[in-house]
């Protein structure tokens, strides 16, 4: 590498994995590197283990030494990198790059999403979040996390039906084809086991029920059925909201989005965009615009 | 102590407290003794800890020395004592008394509600479980804990108020005077310091907002009178499938039940009745029955 060349990273890191991208001063793409998860409020030193080695895979694609880390220009949206413990943290961090400015995987995903311009966004995956980007400030709806909301998420869906088959099993309500599927996926037939397998379950274990509930939604079951509507009609509230008073496009992101977007309503499905470019994209350019990389 | 003359001991442990008394071979209580937590699913070995401790006080409080440990026959009822991974262990524990018999918190309580007889049972207090006795044979309805069940409880209702208040800050509901409450009491006023300081809270510090929220329903605040409808709804359903078909009488308990009552249907409300006696005496006579301590 030559250090007089200037050599940039986006990162976006979140649940599931963190992805590390090198470009050029151009916005060309070099090389990626992939690691673990990446979700700072949830685990901060694995967090920025997966930062470290996604740059360090960047560089040895891209076929340079991981010793050049310190020459590098490094952008990242990271999960939970905007709860304010988890930031001060973040910016306390003895980073090994030349440069680390870092905010959260939402901003750096909607900037991507619509190429630098102002937009909105809905991820919906093992969580979900909506937010919009308006004169480089980024507002966020929804949120909060597994506990306290997600509704409509991959998580979200799995958790209530899981709910609604042990309701079933006490006779509160009839048992249904979902709730057979949810026992079957599991390989078992009773209360006592479906907690004891499901009540320390992350939100991805959760989320692993998430395609079978929409395809039976889609079949017309009703119990499936019922809860698609109820998780799609938050999000399509949260989109509205995210888009209200504005003429912003929105950007669907995350695994669920393709599932859930026919469960939409018109007046949203017709403000829904393609993404333009990636979360390391804006997280790239972020970087060169400090300033924005608030939370 | 003559070591001739039988001590029972009934113990009744639960996410807040751990209660033991002493009986003598009259039923008649000699002493009590109070330990801290003993919810067996969630903390194993501070659960031994707090039954051992709970006893060595009844003991003290009684005037015997606590080398008296060994002559005791001991019968207890513990939260989480019928998941199965954990039964087997309590059934494993080198335990320091004559004799130990342990089965749910849940046995020992509907035991001790109608005094031996048969009869049903709801718990409402940090979670929510109902049960039915018949026949000496116990038929547990609802519980399943915080993440996937409980609805109804403590800790249901104030994660739903957290819930709604966050949907309200985000513009998607009307702010209302119990997201007031939940932002007065915990003395913060925006999205990511509620999240940041209830996102890993304890059910039982959700549990802390449950008078304030039922206060509010008597008030005929809306968002809090939906709240306590949905939670009255799902636990008046369950009391009534744990009856059906029965002719049982219901004893209510938990710290929730006397406000949670008034919300009740009529029809189950006339099958209520106060409890005969309590579930440390519960435990001590499950005690003398062994077979009837199964999960």
């Amino acid at each position: 590498m030559n250090n007089s060349t200037p050599i940039y990273v986006g990162i976006d890191g979140g649940g599931s994995k963190c992805s590390a991208m090198l470009f050029n001063a151009q916005g060309v793409v070099l090389s990626q590197g992939v690691a673990g998860s990446a979700n700072a409020a949830r685990d901060f030193s694995k967090t920025l283990r997966s930062v470290v080695e996604s740059v360090q895979l960047a560089l040895i694609n891209a076929g340079y030494g991981t010793d050049h880390m310190r020459h590098l220009q490094v952008g990242a949206g990271l999960a939970g990198a905007c709860v304010p413990s988890v930031n001060a943290q973040l910016k306390a961090w003895q980073h090994p790059f030349a440069n680390f400015n870092v905010t959260s995987d939402l901003v750096t995903a909607c900037y991507g999403a619509h190429a630098g311009k102002d937009g909105a966004l809905l991820i919906v995956g093992t969580g979900s979040s909506a937010a919009r980007m308006q004169n480089h400030k980024l507002k966020q709806f929804g949120g909060h996390g597994f506990i306290l909301g997600d509704k409509g998420s991959g998580a979200w869906f799995g958790r209530a039906a899981v709910t609604s088959t042990l309701e079933a099993l006490d006779g509160l309500i009839p048992l249904s084809d979902l709730h057979g599927m949810v026992l079957n996926k599991l390989n078992i037939n009773g209360s006592a086991d479906l907690v004891q397998t499901m009540i320390n379950a992350s939100p991805s274990q959760f989320t692993a029920f998430a395609p079978d509930i929409i395809e039976l939604a889609q079949l017309n079951e009703l119990t499936a059925l019922n809860l698609v509507k109820e998780g799609a009609a938050y999000l399509d509230k949260l989109c509205l909201r995210t888009l209200h008073g504005t003429s912003l496009s929105l950007v669907l992101m995350g695994g669920l989005a393709p599932s859930i977007e026919p469960w939409f309503s018109p007046v949203l499905r017709e403000r829904i965009i393609k993404a333009q470019a990636g979360p390391e994209w804006g997280a790239m350019r972020l970087l060169q615009t400090p300033q924005l990389m608030a939370c």
